[in-house]
């Protein structure tokens, strides 16, 4: 793994992960009042899919992914931390340390 | 576009399109009803857009990915046609159609 | 399909489908030359599948999406244009068409 | 993350950083040569991307998405193996390590 990477790949892996997890706990909740969620945890999952890929395959474009991917991050972060459930609430955290880490990594 | 592929990419892109506007839909129905709808269209658009690229790409897995795409296609229809919703309906309409667009292409 | 995006949609899919095109036939030249070229073709079609799916789920960051879409097709767009193939001087002119309509929809 | 899937996940994650990491390599390899490689890493880190987020969100068609990248895989990995370079032969290995653990899961 590029090292200069490395701690933002963990991140984004464990934000995927957590959104992942996060979007099908949601569907076995009240889903409508978790729909916001729902939304977001698969765009965020997708974006942080997408900036693994860049860092892991040297793209050119691999601040401007990161950079999306830290503002995606940081809007699904603010929509799970709304709610009580423990997958939203780890998803969060997920997600406010992967918008760190791209932040860092794009500086 | 590789004319071989032609009536399938379309057949896909259009179910592409048709879960998603599924999956968009759903999230603003009485969600609970909807659940697997929307956890199917997920998948069924991403296998699609999958399917898509290989056909674009001539991958060597092309087959193998339409035979999957089929698969999933039937399920996503078999689920959407159970519900009344317009978007359902055209939804379970696309996923059949690119269901046996598929499977003509790999035959 | 959501009218607003209409035409957004339609130059992203073009755009992707001609990157995916450009990436297969690159592979098939003297690659060395185009390895910038193949590598561009892969990101800015994954990102124009992206931007394609958050039109059509309405996803709340589609602006901050079509907006790196524009950026990397326009990136991908100069790579291509440098090369006198078919594929990579159509690749070209759809990535311009798509880095134009995504920017009209960020408007 | 989902304990049955957790041996899988692992598995499928080192091999889509080996392909990832594989497909920029050969880009600055002979690519000519490295052609099939270099078209089979992404089609290999495109499905294993798929496996994960099937196992992460338990998708109702998991083992189908499993099985196919095993199949892709498998057949990754046998190209990947033909050629001396360190990153192919570590591509090659996270290839049939996926594939198995990709089979264990379905079985």
């Amino acid at each position: 793994m590029n090292a200069t990477y490395e701690s933002c790949i963990k991140a984004c892996l464990e934000c995927l992960e957590a959104c992942n997890h996060c979007f099908d706990a949601c569907l076995q909740e009240d889903v409508k009042m978790m729909a916001d969620c729902i939304r977001m945890d698969r765009d965020c999952a997708e974006i942080c899919a997408f900036a693994v890929k860049a860092m892991q395959t040297n793209s050119p474009f691999v601040k401007e992914i990161c950079q999306l991917c830290a503002d995606i991050c940081d809007a699904c972060g603010n929509e799970c931390k709304k709610h009580d459930h423990n997958h939203c609430q780890r998803c969060a955290e997920a997600c406010f340390k992967c918008a760190e880490e791209c932040r860092k990594m794009v500086a």
